[in-house]
């Protein structure tokens, strides 16, 4: 597997407030990949066949890459990968053991909702920073054919047997409450982040009104994905 | 990460015994990989800190390389890798839910240990095989600083608190014990390795008395192991 490289340059001297904002952003991201490493891990043995399993495996592997590119990023701009992602590791802790999949559909809808959820939110988040930190997270969240996958496993469960669509439906509910209910435990925690969201980081772009516009898209893109799955949202 | 490339070129036309022994060697060689990937990230959540987290998790990424260079070889000398695989499934399994780690040193003395017995394992038969099997197999066998790791792990703990060195030298027997188990559980299941190793296959080298030997040089690096790890054979 050859990785890929994230950008090189690091913006010298960051206003201090937008410092601290992307150490948050790139500690959660960082965390955020190495959890997801284990969940997929071991998602990977709920799987029906050996194939599924090495495929799972692989996604995997791949999460694992993006963490180190993540961690080196931190390394670069002379922060400790350990402290800048200590913040997140309660709230990403408690949203895994509360949504450990039962089932290897389970585990699937919740990597590509849930996911699909933090990826969009990062990206969001990283338009309002400096564009080596927005263009690294661009490079660790593009998908890796791990959409393609899902939708066809799930959706082909669901064509065997439609009665499956109503618990994954719920299923997916239940992952989106304890996603948000973790969200707002670190943005009562995180100024950093929490700076950036409303506004107050000088020379971050975001304000109030901008700030509803994207949840209003983060919902849009969770509903077009749902739909994907076949699944009401 | 690089990946390293196994031999390319695939030796056409194997004896027919020869060629079972190689399917089965690498059928067995290929699953314990992907459960070596398995167990290490599931043991990474027992890691004290984040960093040594992220250290399992790289060395789980290194067997999952593994894995794909057995997996293509299987495809390339024509055989399905997951029917490869499928005979080994339930002596491996058993064997990992035998000896799930409860501590995160009970999990690197399980790596080092359990994996020094299964490497030095393939690595003789694969010496009784064709050039192109035996150097994959030393490639995928070879030490990618994980001994280091756990060494230095395993002797800070057992300096720090001496007690914790009869427990691991029982754990490490416990483990050596359910090899064995299950070892001969594969040996009264599959003609093609067995039929190696008791030297009936044409064209492969061994016999009974140089298995005898074999499984007295196994022995020794066993102990020559625990002695590294500072325990008691």
């Amino acid at each position: 597997m050859s990785e890929p490289s994230g950008p090189a340059e690091v913006d010298a001297v960051l206003d201090p407030a937008h410092r601290e904002a992307v150490v948050d952003l790139l500690g959660a991201l960082a965390y955020g990949e190495l959890t997801a490493f284990s969940r997929l891990a071991s998602d990977a043995d709920l799987a029906p066949s050996l194939s599924a399993k090495a495929v799972l495996a692989r996604f995997a592997v791949t999460e694992f890459g993006h963490f180190e590119l993540v961690r080196r990023r931190l390394d670069a701009i002379g922060t400790d990968p350990d402290a800048a992602m200590e913040p997140f590791v309660a709230a990403l802790d408690a949203f895994h053991e509360r949504t450990a999949p039962q089932t290897w559909l389970e585990g699937l809808v919740k990597a590509y909702v849930g996911d699909g959820i933090a990826r969009d939110f990062y990206r969001e988040i990283s338009a309002f920073l400096d564009p080596g930190t927005h263009e690294l997270v661009t490079t660790v969240l593009k998908d890796d054919g791990h959409a393609e996958f899902v939708l066809r496993e799930v959706r082909q469960a669901v064509d065997a047997d439609p009665r499956i669509a109503g618990r994954l439906a719920l299923w997916a509910r239940r992952l989106v409450g304890e996603a948000l209910s973790q969200a707002q435990r670190v943005a009562a925690d995180r100024d950093g982040l929490t700076a950036l969201l409303v506004g107050s980081v000088p020379g971050a772009g975001t304000d109030l009104a901008e700030l509803v516009r994207m949840f209003g898209r983060l919902t849009e893109a969770h509903i077009r994905r749902m739909q994907l799955l076949g699944l009401s949202a």
